[in-house]
């Protein structure tokens, strides 16, 4: 290797080497989620005060998190906060976001989410969901 | 630099330029957003059918994501689904997450935030907002 070609190469590999360190910086920052469908589903239960239930209903949604076609998801409860605006009636939320509507489609009939309805259904006495794609 | 050491430094150099690769591979799984606080906000308007009102509100709803608490954020739109149990009824909605309820505690009473509802308040006639919080 003659001399400045080993040089600019060890300059290349160390420059791609703090890319990991300048990706946590960028991070720190708000983060756009772009180019996402957003698929947000509130449930409230026949038995409510069931901890049994709402645990059934996790459970559930666990199976949801091996669909492939998500790209992200989490599992909540009502967050305690109760300004007026709020509504923290539901149990169990379940968030997703995918690549984009053919994603959704294809979730939707995907065997796993099938079973899930098919076997979790009997839990749930409302459910609303909320599909989102970015505004701008 | 002695020879060995060279090799050295540069296989440890390489290897280290790979990771954003393999973070690649590792991202195409669903992955679970844990440890979050998720702040989900759908606003109706009072004039539903003023694109000019939507955009306002869009243009407020973007002074919001410099608000330093937020780990992520999405504005959206209704998606087009129409299942019976979608609410595709709102006119914008405004999703972010944050690391816990002292973020969003200290998100609610930021400057940004409390000059975004004296601003753009009157676009507004219903607002409703679901917050959540890991539930396992």
């Amino acid at each position: 290797m003659e001399n400045t070609t080993r040089r600019n190469f060890i300059k290349t590999a160390a420059a791609a080497s703090t890319l990991p360190l300048v990706a946590k910086n960028i991070d720190s920052k708000p983060k756009a989620m772009k180019s996402i469908f957003v698929h947000h589903v509130f449930f409230w239960l026949k038995n409510p005060s069931s901890q049994a239930d709402r645990d059934k209903l996790v459970e559930g949604l666990m199976t949801l998190t091996k669909i492939k076609h998500i790209k992200t998801w989490h599992i909540g409860v009502p967050a305690g906060t109760s300004r007026e605006v709020i509504d923290g009636s539901y149990a169990i939320s379940w968030l997703n976001t995918l690549k984009d509507r053919t994603a959704q489609d294809a979730y939707q009939i995907d065997p796993i989410h099938l079973a899930f309805v098919d076997n979790y259904k009997h839990l749930w006495e409302k459910v609303v969901v909320y599909d989102s794609i970015d505004a701008i």
